[in-house]
This record gives structure tokens, sequence and C-alpha cells, in this order.
């Protein structure tokens, strides 16, 4: 490899991207770097760009990556999530959050709550990690980056999402428990809300019900393993929908991709008794939800959240796409790709509701 | 025995109450007469006087019970929670609710939501039926109830509101999960809230705090495990207090016996990232309570609602009174009680905020 890497460094000044130049790393003990292969960006990337999310700057953007390993400092042993060494050559990704294993919150298994977190795509720049985040040609992994190998049969762009969109879908199925036979409600058919349809469709739910705003997304959610769709209208609740799709019971679990308000309140009305609501998509700030808490006792209801995931999560997100990636077709979701020079137009792209992931290859167009 | 009974009728009509005298009921198979040793007034008892709260009438109030079986029809084998025979002489207690094992709702283990639920101290009177409740000298159990042989050890006063008050109160830390080394907040201090104190303590909660807005009940839970006592105070909110009683990570448990929004509210506010709220005082009609998801989400939160119990409930609340009744002084909360005819007067004291539960002798004063 050359010894220089290139990043788009989004400056938080004006200009706000700018195409920087650097030399390559040195790299401390435990510490590995990656060649980038593809960096899917994230609805998160597109609301920091966009400016409705705040981030320290300067940062590079981008987290949902995979790379092949170019360099490590192997003094301290560099070894996979299934232990095994990571060497020269190795395709793989990472948990996209680097917990201490030491804290509170980490000992209390909410790892990605860790109080010294580091997150890639996340990180202000430093003299020491200047190359943290996906919109590279090459990340530096930190000591203590739990890594996986990336099976080969699954295409770059495919597993690209894994280490967010995919695993955060699977932590929000490792509270929602036993899927079997349960009907499943899902608000949103964006990258999360079809995935949640693949994984509810594959672990046999009797029912898989999609909801979107969009037409299309509505119509794509059944490849993706819905059983029955709903267009949502802003006059007609949603609920009002429900009960005629499941005899009268309304749904046993409802995951919630879109962090509106009205929608989750209507999420929650079409709880059956003892059903379970998984909130994922409100990550920005918004109104109040309202909800009757008598009704959450005599329905015995249960609403939680979940906020990234933990590394079973991604071990099982790639674990997932490996066995199902020809069922469902997740390749189909990221259609348009661009080199590291195209970002403005791939960021353009990302915000275009028929796109579901674009991605950025920094290499392929060298 | 002699061949009559008295039972206290809600009439839905005036006069509210009507002593009455009838036969002896003939028991069809499975079935078990018992003779009421102890009725406790529920707080749900009291709304359903006060009229705050709707009931099918011609009905028989009470439903924390305890009583001593004097017949039974053993053409169908009557057997206990444990599959020992039941007997003629012994002291037993029941679940609330009777359900038929067979429906959608049973066959997911949400028995106390059984689509043909039978309820003691809920039902109208029937031809068939005519002592289903508490407040009455003998009470008719019905094929299917699931019966619990009573510690010899606990007295009466103490035994009777397991049933009820101590089943939902185990059917909570149910959902709660692990206990040890957690930081607990219970929001209010009457019966359910210095049970949930007693327990949390004996499993060893790191903090076990407690709030009300009665003086004397605040000092009461320090009785039963309170390590921490906030007086609630309406224009000051609870969560407020929290932090500097926790180290400022807020607490990991909060359990509402209130059902007030305003309390509710609060106790959501005083968790820590991972924790978990269970709702069991929202049982009559209130204003929706507000909550932001986005705080749900980023802090992981979960919010469940709990209503009624399942039969391990009531064996988990019979095996911990037994084991903690010298530990904590359950016995002091029934210090009141009264005959069948002096009803009224037990309703008025049992409206008293002082007092935690009062206690019917239908027998005593003979």
């Amino acid at each position: 490899m050359s010894d220089q890497c290139t990043s788009i460094v989004l400056t938080g000044d004006d200009p706000p991207l700018q195409r920087t130049v650097v030399e390559k790393p040195k790299l401390q003990p435990g510490e590995t770097l990656v060649e980038i292969l593809c960096c899917t960006i994230c609805g998160s990337d597109l609301h920091t760009y966009e400016g409705t999310r705040s981030t320290p700057c300067p940062t590079i953007l981008g987290h949902e990556m995979i790379g092949r390993v170019v360099d490590l400092n192997s003094e301290v042993p560099i070894r996979d999530y299934l232990d095994r060494p990571v060497l020269i050559g190795d395709r793989i990704t990472w948990s996209v959050a680097v917990s201490c294993k030491e804290c509170e919150n980490c000992r209390r298994g909410l790892t990605q709550k860790c109080t010294r977190l580091f997150k890639y795509g996340h990180q202000r720049l430093t003299d020491q990690n200047y190359l943290s985040g996906g919109l590279a040609s090459h990340c530096h992994l930190v000591k203590g980056t739990t890594i996986f190998k990336v099976p080969e049969s699954l295409p770059d762009q495919v597993a690209s999402p894994a280490n967010c969109a995919t695993a955060t879908v699977m932590a929000a199925f490792r509270l929602a428990g036993e899927i079997e036979n349960k009907s499943v409600l899902i608000l949103g058919a964006g990258m999360l809300g079809v995935t949640a349809a693949a994984v509810a469709h594959s672990h046999g739910a009797a029912a898989v019900i999609v909801t979107d705003i969009e037409p299309e997304r509505v119509k794509r959610s059944l490849e993706f393993g819905a059983t029955h769709t709903v267009l949502a209208k802003k006059e007609q609740p949603l609920h009002a929908e429900i009960p005629h799709l499941t005899d009268g019971r309304g749904v046993d679990l409802v995951f919630d991709m879109t962090g509106v308000p009205e929608v989750m309140e209507s999420g929650l009305e079409s709880l059956a008794i003892g059903g379970r609501m998984i909130l994922v998509g409100a990550v920005y700030p918004a109104r109040p939800i309202q909800l009757s808490a008598e009704t959450m006792v005599r329905k015995l209801l249960r609403l939680e959240g979940i906020h990234n995931y933990t590394d079973l999560d991604l071990a099982n997100a790639l674990n997932f796409l490996e066995r199902y990636q020809n069922q469902y077709p997740f390749q189909r979701l990221s259609e348009h790709s661009f080199s590291l020079d195209e970002v403005p137009a791939a960021f353009a792209e990302s915000a275009n509701h028929r796109s579901y992931r674009v991605a950025i290859l920094p290499h392929q167009f060298d």
C-alpha cells in the first residue's frame, strides 16, 4: 500500500466537507489498519450531514463499513470475536462502539453505554486517531475493538450495514423474545423495517404487518417477508386497520423504526393483551408520546427502548445475513455506489426515500 | 354447620348493602364450600363501594380472604396447587381469578385475562352461585379454582391479603427480574408499597427508596426494609431527590403503586440507563402519561404494566409471607377487625390513610 490515506472530513465549518490526504498512521500495540472496501450511509449520517443532528467536529462520518486488514501491531495480540487471530488480508467488520468492559454500565451488560465509549464515525479527530470514520480510504481500529471476520459468501454491500442496521434489529428482536406464531407489526419500511420484516418472517411469525407512508417502500417490504401491508395515511389512524388483520386481537409485537410520535402512539393502540412494543427509531427530538397507564396495566403491555447493540447482536446479524441473503433480496437494497470524491452526491441520493442504502466504494474507482 | 349462610350484598341500589340469609348451596362436582375465617378489604373494594369503580350488581364484594373447607363434592377430585387432595377442615386460600386454561389468553400464559374468567368478589350473583365474595359467612368455590393450603404459622390476617396484594407484588417482581444489588424506588407506601419494600429488601436490593405523600406511611415503610424515604411534595418533583441517593446514576427499578400520572412521570425520570419501571397502581381512569420516546431509546428503558397475577405468584406470595412474617411486621398492618354487621364501619376505617388493611372476621363475633 501507499503510505498515504484519504479521508472526507466533516469540518463543522465552511466548506462542510474537505478531502484530506494524510500519512498512514503509526499503530500502537493492539491496533489495526483496514483498507475500507465499502461504507454504507446510515440515516444518522444523513441527519448529521444535513445538520439536524450534532456531532463533535472535525470528524469523519460513516460507521457502517467493512474492510480488509492491511497492517496491525500485534505486540498486544489481536483476536476476533470467536477468539481467532486477526491476520493481514482478513476481510472484517467490527462493532461501531468500543467499550472499556470495566465501568458500571459495561459490567451491567450495557456496553453500548460505556462511560468511556469510542464510536467509529462519531469521534472528533485527534492526532492519535485521524481515521476513525468510514468516508475514507482506511480506518484505524483502536485496541479493544470487537472484530468479526465477514463470511466469504456475503458481498461487500450486503455485509456493510451489518454493524449498524442489522445488528440494531437483532438487538430489538432480543428484547422481543419468542417470535414463532406471533403477529408482528413493523412501523416504517426503511432499511431497519425491511430487515425486521425478514427477521420476523424467517423466525416463523404468524403475521408480519408492515406500514409506511411511501407506497414503494410498502411494496418492497413484500419481498422481505411482509404478509400484510398498510399504506399509512395521516387522516386515518393505523390502529383502525389492525383488528381485521388479527381476528380482533391486536398484534403481539410492534417494532417502531419511525420515531414519529403519532405513529408510535398508534402502534401502542394496536397491541394485543400481553403485547410488547420495541422503540428503535426515536433517536431525535420530538414531542412526548402520550399513553394510558391504565391500558398498560389492564392489557399487561411492555414498552421498551433499544439503542445500538451488543457484540452478540452483531454476531447474530452476520449469521442472519449469511443464512438468509438469498431468501430476501438484501443485495438490491444497495443499488447506487459512489467514490470518495462523490460523497455530496451520495448524500443527495441517500436523502431520496426510494434509497435504502447508498454505498461508498473508496477503492473501486481508483 | 347450620344450613344457613349470611352475606352482605352490594345491591347497586338503595340501600347499597343488604344483609341476606340464604340456604347452604348444593355443590356440583368439583366444588367446595368454605367458612370464611377472614376477609381483608382491598383498595378496589373500597373504590367500588364508594362508586368510583363499577361492578355488575348484585354482588358480594371482598376477594382477599382465607377460609376453612366445610363441604365439598369430590365426584370430580379436588386437589390443591401442589396436587394434594383438599379435605374438609383444610385452611385454604385460592386464586381470585378462575381461568378456563383453554382460551387463547390462557394458552399464552395470561390466565388472568381468560376470556371466560370467573373472579371472586367481582361476579354478579346467580342462582348457581350466590356466595362468590368475601363479605359473607361462606364462599362457594367453583370447579377449577386453584386452591392453596395456608401454612399453619401464618395468622389469618397476615395470610388474607396473599391472594391479592401480596401475589400482585410478586407478579410485579417477576417482571422486574434480578433484584440483588439493584436500587429500587417504590412509589406509594400503602399495602402494595410496603410489601414491595419488604420483597426488595429481602432479595438483597442495594437501596430501597420509598415515597408517599403521607408522613406516617413513609415512616412505616422503614419497618419494611426501606433504606431511604422521600416525603413527596406536590411542588417538588420526586426525581430531583433521586440523584443524590444513587450517586447520580438514577434507580434500576421503579414500582408504581399510585396510578397518579405526575408520580409515574417522575418515576420514569428517576430511572438509570437500562432501568425498568413496573406499573401496578394505574387501575383507574386518569389523564395520559407523557414520556420522551427518545429518552426511552437512548437510556434503554423498559416500562411494563402488570394486572393481577398467575398461580405461581400466589404460591410465591404464601412462601414469602411464611418466611418473612417475623422480619417485617405484616401482622401490624391489619389492626382493626369488624363483624359482618359492621361492614359500613369497616369501609369507613378502610378509607383512612393510616389504615393498610381492615379485616372482616365473620365468625369471631358470632
